[in-house]
């Protein structure tokens, strides 16, 4: 988590403004699609995504940011009401699978009270293959989560995860080794 | 929550994707049906659930995964946001109220990496009469809460709740008893 | 939180479910409006709100009972799906930002099983200026936070958080002052 870039960015700029513009109306016209439709719903994620494996499937009440800044390998899964901020990038492997109301933030503001409005900032968030995390989990600006690891429902990530652990709580846990 | 099925499932079959469809339309009409038009709204539960008792009342952005696996008695409440993955039976007695972002997860996967993309397993969800979840609480496959009891809002319910208990937290402990 | 006045309510009756129609509609609106639409977006949180500092900026999947009891300051700032169950008034200060998928529920139910679906109550929540609140955050019904405070995403905030503090975990604790 420490080597991770940090990026800062000033809110409310007209690019930033614009590329957000852009992403929601994708995520917008994703999560009107009717749920048999999964050509238009591929082809539009296909489209918002920085780069998209095979075999993708989100489904409805989708949430982000930009859009390009994900990066999802073959085989993902995200359940109903997903929101990943990915004002910095999002890198997500193979065979990976995301439970519902599972929150995914990359950014963070100041600790200082009078500088929070202005700027923000975002640290990349990185994902091995073969992980799955649980139900209304939340992941951290800067978390890599190694491969097979499972992060049981409900945990709040704030601490890089090992390769095959499973961990719970708030702050997450490690429970065991798979 | 030992005794209880668990029922394993092969993913993305035709026939359980066409349940999903099915249900995933009705709940997309739910959600987009004017507040006031109640009538509409509780058609479309009674559509939806294995079966429902009098008076039942669910907020929109309602999620589930097929409908017929939920059974809800007499005068239940949903607030918003209410997810219920129903792979497994999830059994609601009367008088229950549920809070705003809750999910009901009777989902789950296998440990071995390997194995996880292939199939899954639900175990059901059982909860009594005059039951009271709290906003942004999450249950586990194959929990059992008691008569009475009380889920703080924000708990993480991971082992069975007895009755007449209130309990709090991630993972959910027993306050105390009412 | 113990000097705060507790709103009784009886559910269901004719005139509270009227305001309930109508803020619904507006916040109907409001979430389907275009992202780029931000004029529009403003002036139904000021038909919305009970009162609304300058630069008020709100995601969409934005939820409420009845609108009117919320007051924000200026340069508000409130993430995606963001829940703020408001049968008591929710006041927040200036500057303040509030993460994705966050609930502010001031309502609450009798402990005693029988009492809990006629009646409810509801007690004030009170924000102060500069505060900052993460993502998946829950607070209860009478919580005040101080001025400049941080709630760490995930937090489930139970008591008053004093001004200049951080806090974080379920039960939310103080971990650093700022």
């Amino acid at each position: 988590m420490e080597d991770k870039e940090k990026i800062y960015y000033k809110r409310g700029t007209d690019e930033l403004r614009l590329k957000n513009i852009i992403a929601h109306k994708l995520v917008q016209e994703f999560n009107n699609c009717p749920i048999e439709d999964s050509e238009r719903k591929e082809e539009i994620i296909r489209e918002l995504f920085g780069s998209v494996g095979v075999n993708p499937s989100i489904e409805h009440n989708f949430h982000c940011d930009l859009g390009y800044n994900i990066h999802i390998g073959d085989n993902f899964y995200a359940g109903y009401n997903c929101t990943i901020l990915d004002m910095a990038e999002v890198r997500i492997g193979e065979n990976c699978m995301i439970g519902p109301n599972v929150g995914l933030y990359t950014a963070g503001h100041s600790i200082e009270p009078k500088d929070r409005n202005k700027s923000g900032y975002a640290i990349p968030i990185t994902i091995g293959n073969d992980v799955w995390i649980g139900g209304s989990c939340v992941i951290l600006p800067g978390i890599t989560i190694g491969n097979n690891s499972i992060i049981a429902a409900g945990s709040v990530v704030t601490k890089d995860v090992p390769t095959n652990s499973i961990v719970a709580g708030n702050p997450a846990k490690i429970l065991k080794s798979i």
